[in-house]
């Protein structure tokens, strides 16, 4: 019997992505070796690294005037490394707050220098996204996270601004289509829809660099990575690994608009039963909806979360907890996951109805 | 026929391991899940976590004032961020320099702040450890490398001195005793003796942290990660589960006590060979030399190159290029390297000498 994934990351991966890389920690491209044993400098690797790469800009159709790097340290590194290069002494950083990430993200850039909230959705315990708000023409840039795994929101349309545009994507990159060429900087951890924890993606604009006057120590300054082709000491292999064949599915099965049509189908069917069904309530405001994390609470939790925990407990789906900042229960229905596990969370949905 | 793997770094790890990780890729205890797709809060990582920083704990007998953790971003990253948490605004580091990860380290915190080099071996190329120098018993640290993978050489034993020491360990880490209470701040790339790139151990003094009286990123504070037990962000899963297991294994084949006798005897071996053999020269001091990298030369490159390569080609010994630095070749015998492999080399040498 199958276990459905719900969990908000790390999270479910392609099974033909497990299958291929279980064989590759005993023989990779023929070598005899694993995977993990080889050098990053080796022919082998320097050629998946090559292909991720390439993937990324593919399937983002990223223009050349892009760079594309694999860091370590997720986004939460970035938070503080996106602020040394871009925040200048006497510039000014505006955030966009929508969850405990950005609000992170922010903490940074204020540690650094002189940052802003301009607008912040704090007090409804983040449930929806803010919309107005102006971002200052001359801002050294304007941060906002795309998607907020713990809350289920997600921007659906990004402001337009003269200011350089930084984006924190962990959590949809490669989800929907996008229009890298209106970002500076875009950033995610891998764990999501691109790998395995552990890697960083970066995509980022490369004459948007070099400007914030700083002293950067050198693992945090983007062009460090850029002149070594991401190369600049031992990346993450296994995950670089892992999200290079990822993007190779991501690619055979129609890529990020097929992508974007499966997931938005799966977010329907679910959000059209927490709608109907009279046991549970969405918490994010209907119009930011995310449709990578779906939050929901139980109308009467002291009467039934037993039951449901044992109904989909049977059912083996995993990793449905909500966070303890939202409580109740949040479905992530990341890239890879497959419509007929989200009929088994309805399944178990159903079932609580009809058996109260 | 075996592949022999002298890989210098990403490198051999034990072939039970790739065995045991290999299924976790498509079952990871029980759970029908694959160990890189289940969350890092979950009971099952959050015991591999566990698992890990004990058995660190315990195989280098790490007094209870210290703490481990497993961080991402490399010895790189580690040169920035002791510099942030033991180098004060008006206080000053000394560095050793016995090659080209010393001399970063080094850069870092000279660009913080004031840093000095005690003695350096770079004008002989880093042949031999400078033994010569006095720390200042103020300084506010003292860092070298323990083994410089490189050029083939190793600190047999660490200077005393009252200011705090500390010690990238990089590629030599658990291949020996060691007597951590000397130090305060220990560091180490997780792959050569540990696991995978994507993770880096860290052991530190507790009491010897929050003293630089500097701003601090987030990320780069050693108390953020402390406090939250190395899962202030998401941890490199798939890096600390192999690393775990790596653990383990060393625990089973006798700790670090039974490691050394084995690397010992390699190392003697091979070094044994490269003087008595007159196709080679070794690079390094004779007392300065590796147990993990011996790097030699031939001493007639132009004659016998080809023929030599074709020989380890044959024999399927694979990863003993040279650095480009000291050319020649470099073989690397980490922990994980059975004896037969360097049997398998010296073979390949003799075959030279005999053809010629």
């Amino acid at each position: 019997m199958k276990t459905h994934n719900f969990s908000a990351g790390p999270c479910i991966l392609p099974q033909e992505v497990f299958k291929e890389v279980s064989e590759s920690l005993i023989n990779f491209d023929n070598l005899g070796l694993s995977v993990i044993e080889i050098s990053h400098r080796s022919k082998s690797f320097v050629a998946v690294m090559d292909e991720a790469v390439a993937l990324v800009r593919e399937q983002l159709q990223i223009p050349d005037t892009y760079e594309v790097l694999f860091l370590q340290g997720g986004a939460s590194m970035q938070f503080a490394m996106l602020a040394f290069n871009f925040l200048s002494e006497n510039g000014k950083a505006q955030y966009l707050d929508t969850g405990a990430w950005s609000s992170k993200a922010y903490k940074e850039a204020a540690g650094l220098g002189n940052a802003e909230v301009l607008a912040s959705s704090k007090e409804a315990n983040y449930n929806f996204i803010p919309k107005d708000y102006e971002i200052e023409d001359d801002a050294d840039y304007f941060h906002c996270t795309s998607n907020n795994t713990i809350y289920g929101t997600q921007i659906k349309k990004f402001p337009q601004t003269e200011a350089p545009l930084i984006c924190d994507m962990s959590s949809d990159i490669f989800s929907r289509p996008l229009d890298v060429s209106k970002f500076d900087l875009i950033y995610a951890g891998a764990q999501k829809n691109l790998g395995p924890a552990g890697a960083t993606l970066v995509i980022v604009k490369k004459d948007a660099l070099g400007r914030s006057g700083r002293y950067i120590p050198t693992m945090l300054d983007y062009n460090t990575h850029i002149s070594k082709g991401s190369m600049f000491n031992t990346p993450p292999v296994f995950s670089v690994y892992v999200s290079m064949l990822t993007l190779r599915w991501l690619k055979a099965n129609g890529g990020v608009e097929a992508a974007q049509k499966r997931n938005e189908e799966k977010a329907a069917l679910l959000y059209n039963e927490i709608d109907r069904n009279p046991f549970f309530t969405g918490t994010a405001a209907v119009e930011d909806r995310s449709t990578m994390n779906a939050c929901f609470l139980l109308n009467d939790e002291a009467a039934h979360k037993e039951a449901f925990d044992a109904i989909i407990a049977e059912k083996k789906i995993y990793g449905v907890n909500g966070h303890r900042s939202v409580g109740g229960y949040r479905a992530s229905m990341y890239n890879a996951m497959d419509l007929d596990s989200v009929v088994a969370l309805l399944d178990c949905m159903k079932e609580l109805e009809n058996k109260f």
